[in-house]
């Protein structure tokens, strides 16, 4: 299924700065980008990395005045798509070990302080994809979707307590609750496809019997439409702009359209996932 | 309902210090001390102070050495004892005023934070004394019981993270939840019969019809054996001994036993209270 | 000295509300209300209660529309006003036993965490007045004053990581150093002379030499011209107002003004305390 | 210069468990393993995989019983040896991009939350590797080291405040100050010679001048004599064993000695790297 998204972003640089910007499609197995462009205004030398997990960092040291990036990309997801009483979880024991460090803690996510929990509240589930969906469920019927009530400090031990957040606060609670039951479990940014108004959306990824499967406890987006950005250990690895320097954010505006008539099952009805 | 109650303590002091004890049954309506004794030793000077709550406090100045302190009294319960459906909350308006304070949060009782939780879980139930029983049986079920997985430090906040504590962190908890819902709340020390093993026992009091009404969601005590000591706004009004200076406990024992055949209805029936 | 204050409250209320206010002059010893009127429109109905610490709460019961308050009155400050080098610390051992209290770590107040910071900070000066003037200077120079750098969560212990936030947070790293220190302290809500702009004002006091000395580390607000409103632990016991119910606060105004010439020398040369 | 190194652990295996074990010599350019034995007891299967960042990881599963590893290596460390005053940091604009990631905050490390006080305390100083240097001497001057003081859940945030911790807490503390400064650092875990007593040991190190310089705040090892055997964003990327199963550890040792005659400057008055 192939999806346009584009990204608009305008900023009044005060003073030199240099931009780390993570606003492209991520270069994963089954994300294919078709074409993109990215066009920066004025039209600065950029710097490109691709990270080992697939963020693609673009690096632009601009000088004072308005600098704006325009972003637009045709890309096809060829999604996993599994009945999710068939995806299993795999034991540490059987885990490629390149992906251990996503058992890890991460600042947002303190899966060491939330075990108890998460063994008592979840622990008793089977496991595998349900599992996780039911960890889901749990964040979207206690943790209430509030704008405006957190900040970029707030971190799983926080929402745990307080029980409210954005998309990437029940992320990193989706997270923090997989990597303490010993599934890995990262973030990802993305264009979400229904998210309404369209902004940068966070969800997470469990890599479950041999692929990352994706969860959006917001319940915000449809997971067959979401074309992954940036996917990290969390939010620290996946914000679209880190600017050193001063710069004002003036404008911000992120689009994604399907290109082909929706034909997948409903994602509460299937798992999915990409490699 | 008659009770013998003592402590044994023992320091070593290693450097002049001053030592501010709470140990002595408080000074409460229905908390009748028909006897006591203290007695140190070194016999040094005392000093005493009771505050405005009940709470007694005794200061004293040793010198180096082995100090021991000897505590024995006899007390007398005529607590409340009444039909749990019986006993209201009070609403804020009908509150007396001085007993609004226990509706702030406190060094360890963080309800401020814990508010949207609180309301989540037991806005709905009833108001009354079984509301706050429900929110022990909650702690109860949700909280594990574990020396040592807590210090000095731990709040209410950390609690309801972690899942894991001892009796004052049940208490904070329980206190905590109990002001987020606008029940005013305070922490108790106690001498507690038929706690096992014997100790210090802290547990917690809701101000609901017009008294004082114990509960523990430890479930280790029998509310109607409950002696306070300390009352005040968490652990941090209720040490049974700070010391100024430099000096090592050596020794503790706790004891209480009933002079009377105990003839009151088990606790988990019966609304217990003190005014 | 005397001086006018004054304060206009007005809330929307949108549904039937409790008010807990403390706007009025505290009622300490030291302090003299020579005259004084609390004006509610509509005229509803109050009660009062004067909590032992001085502070003096009123509550009404609001029906939804606009409500008002409005206090005027004309107090006396018959501080004192001592050589900072000649107030000395009063060692525990020989505290008056109703102040130890404020020894106890508060909400937002965590002396118990904060005590190693503070004995190698200010541990070797000499005790006393000038201390505290020490402790001041260390946060005026080490915090920055940030007008929503902090919310109602911020406690001493984030403010010594974060190094940011207003009146009432600097009080209250103050007030969580000194206690740390043995040095009783309270914080302190105000009508504050020289502020710019007005507004009511966060201090903190410490029992020293036999009075409260007050003291802001915010260098805003003229030391012998701060009527003192609400006594207490830390900000948790000194809202002005705290509402169970539904209503928005939709003005806020604050004033202060000497009726007196002042003669008093300037605020950094003396000590002036409050009994 | 040439160094033995050698771990002996041992556990009580309760219950059929998975070691992610990580207690070789990492692979890095100037740290060349000449020689190195891992045995296990009994002799059960591995798998290894080395991560991007040069960390190994070895995975065994385990039955119950008594369980040992023994490693034994000799490694040559070839280190870069600067005048520190010509080791300069490396501007944003001109970082390798794939070093970037070390500029994000970490589960211990909130370099986000400690940038108000690291830009104050450090931000004035000259960049290059004698403002680490500085970072590390405040670290020392202002930071207890104190066995026992901290545990696994202990952050910077927290020894910021606290001032106290052991070597991972030392560690954390500069990475986050370093981070907050824009400079990329990480943490290593270590065979660490003239460390007394013998044990594992965390340094970071920061990149400065297209090299991973290491620095101890602790100063409680020599920085040529540092054999990196974790390295990652923070203390969880770098755990010597990691147990999924019920294990018991009953012994551990760790030892270094040099085979070569030191010939090298001291560490405080050169800058030692490793690239």
């Amino acid at each position: 299924m192939r999806f346009n998204v584009a990204s608009r972003l305008a900023y009044e640089v005060r003073d030199r700065a240099v931009f780390i910007l993570n606003i492209e499609a991520a270069a994963l197995r089954h994300q294919t980008i078709l074409s993109e462009t990215l066009k920066l205004t004025p039209a600065v030398a950029l710097e490109r990395h691709d990270l080992a997990g697939g963020t693609r960092l673009v690096r632009v040291v601009v000088e004072p005045g308005r600098f704006e990036v325009a972003y637009d990309a045709t890309v096809e997801l060829a999604m996993l798509d599994a009945d999710p009483s068939h995806v299993s979880e795999t034991p540490v024991a059987e885990l490629p070990l390149e992906v251990v460090p996503f058992l890890n803690p991460s600042r947002y996510c303190q899966s060491d302080q939330l075990g108890r929990f998460a063994y008592h509240q979840f622990g008793g589930l089977p496991p595998g994809h349900e599992r996780v969906t039911a960890i889901c469920n749990w964040i979207y019927d206690n943790v209430e979707y509030l704008s405006g009530s957190t900040n970029s400090e707030t971190s799983a031990y926080d929402t745990m307590v307080q029980r409210a957040g954005v998309c990437r606060d029940f992320a990193h609670l989706g997270i923090a609750f997989c990597r303490a039951l010993s599934i890995p479990s990262r973030f990802a940014s993305s264009y979400a496809w229904q998210l309404d108004p369209p902004d940068f959306h966070a969800v997470f990824e469990c890599y479950l019997d041999g692929a990352w499967y994706v969860f959006d406890p917001t319940r915000k987006a449809a997971l067959q439409g979401l074309v992954r950005i940036g996917v990290g250990r969390d939010a620290a690895d996946a914000a679209f702009a880190t600017i050193y320097g001063d710069a004002m954010m003036t404008d911000l505006q992120v689009s994604i359209a399907p290109l082909d008539e929706v034909t997948q099952a409903a994602p509460t009805l299937r798992a999915v996932g990409i490699a």
